[in-house]
């Protein structure tokens, strides 16, 4: 059974183009590992990559990337709209296939000690692999920013997880950690009224008393005239797609609004996609690792 | 990117344990190919074996099957309820994974024409692989079934599609063909009136006008005390999960029943779930093949 993690890092850098050939040169050259999307802002001045593979080679890749990224981008010349911390500014790693989250807290560790180790970049461990509770969430650790990171480092709680408690000079920290799924899903009202899409945001989503796994704004769709309930899907193993549609929709009923469609942007889990298909279709006793006939292929021989 | 066929040959022989272990264990030492199911039924005193694999190594195992269930099953001594015409009574090739019909076609007819002239039992070629129109239903090659075959085989319009009209004294005839994968999917109604699940499949399968690719029968659960839509969705490209469920459901209304509930009987390509979670999300534009993280696994390097 081959293991499959996946890794979304990223880095501070979203206009240079030569530097994200280097880095996309790391990840096509190395064995082991598939390069699936690299996604640069210009105006955030920050490119996402997005790889899988097997855990070892994506945990090498990983850090030679961030070795990469700590040669060629300097932090202390980076101007961009979006927070952050370090040249390699989150590293995450998701389980995909026959890799529990577990596994994938102890890779993140390991890649930690190394950046720490050879690089000398002080790395917070993150989400699933957080050392307490307040470092869970990303934006907590990164508040400051790089800027303020080498004032918070004096601080008793921010102590780095590894390393010392002294920024690298250009490169700044890291935060590396293992996290579930993600997957980016809107959903597409038909009213132009961005009141109501954030009305039904603020109703769904956990922070304001909804659904525990669900980050989700209003957002105005300009060319189409229409508005959409913005979602990050944070764990569909505990939020499924079919509950935020479910309830999206009697929200919206209220306001005589109606979904007219909605969209998943970039990856998505493929268990993500089972469990909505056995609630709709009112499945009993449906198991996709059994019963998904591309799932049995595992089995054949060499 | 590596291809994958699912084969799924029918053996005349449900009881035998030790003829049974004999053709397991020709796929399960062949590379290449995986062993998913064995179903043996006493009464119809038949076997439905599924494995999947790369074609090569689909053909070769079909072949190798086909040979040692002639060596040991006569169909002269066979008694069971189901109807048959060969010791090997019919072996399906389905696409699963980056294979076209037309793929499994021309593989059909490699396997055949091995089969006639090594064995020198005659071969017809059904659905996607027929010949003609009327070769295109297994039923209507079957009729007759191997004590009659003799007598068929003399008529102009029933000549093997490969070898002598004539049967093979102990193995009969054989039917080869491609066709799309099947998804057998039962749904149930809080009714125990057999007549009401009988009228709905009536009105949904292509056989009385209903939905083309859905062939349909009620069939009592007599331990639940209710009845079920038994359903073999032979076409989910062109009748997908959801056409079923939604067409049953309205169907249903009319005598005031509801569906309690659904099963999926054996395996499913992931495809038919993708399929039904996409039009009960309302998803726009979705691509499973770009989407779904383990379609993109394919990309990985050795």
């Amino acid at each position: 059974m081959n293991q499959l993690i996946e890794c979304i890092p990223n880095f501070s850098e979203g206009k240079d183009q030569s530097i994200l050939d280097a880095l996309s040169d790391i990840v096509t050259s190395h064995k082991g590992v598939a390069l699936l999307d690299v996604k640069p802002d210009v105006s955030h001045n920050r490119t996402v990559f997005t790889f899988v593979g097997e855990p070892q080679a994506v945990a090498d890749t990983a850090f030679l990337l961030c070795e990469k990224a700590t040669e060629l981008i300097d932090l202390r010349r980076h101007r961009g709209e979006h927070p952050r911390m370090g040249a390699t500014d989150v590293i995450p790693f998701v389980p995909v296939k026959n890799v529990s989250i577990e596994e994938c807290v102890a890779l993140s560790k390991v890649v930690a000690k190394r950046i720490w180790e050879e690089l000398a970049i002080p790395v917070f461990l993150y989400e699933a692999s957080a050392s307490s509770s307040n470092r869970v969430n990303l934006a907590a650790i990164r508040k400051g920013q790089f800027e303020g990171m080498p004032e918070k480092l004096k601080q008793e709680e921010w102590q780095p997880d590894f390393g010392k408690p002294q920024i690298h000079p250009s490169a700044g920290v890291v935060a590396v950690g293992a996290r579930a799924p993600l997957v980016a899903f809107n959903i597409n009202l038909n009213t132009d009224d961005l009141a109501i899409a954030n009305a039904i945001a603020k109703k769904i989503r956990g922070s304001s008393g909804g659904y525990t796994y669900i980050k989700a704004i209003g957002v105005k769709l300009e060319e189409r005239g229409i508005v959409q309930v913005s979602m990050n899907m944070v764990n569909t193993d505990k939020n499924p797609l079919y509950q935020a549609m479910e309830a999206v929709r009697f929200e919206a009923r209220r306001y005589g609004v109606s979904v007219v469609g909605s969209e998943i942007i970039g990856l998505t889990p493929a268990k993500a996609l089972y469990e909505s298909a056995a609630y709709y279709l009112q499945l009993e006793d449906f198991d996709p690792e059994l019963q998904v006939l591309e799932n049995r292929v595992g089995e054949l021989g060499e």
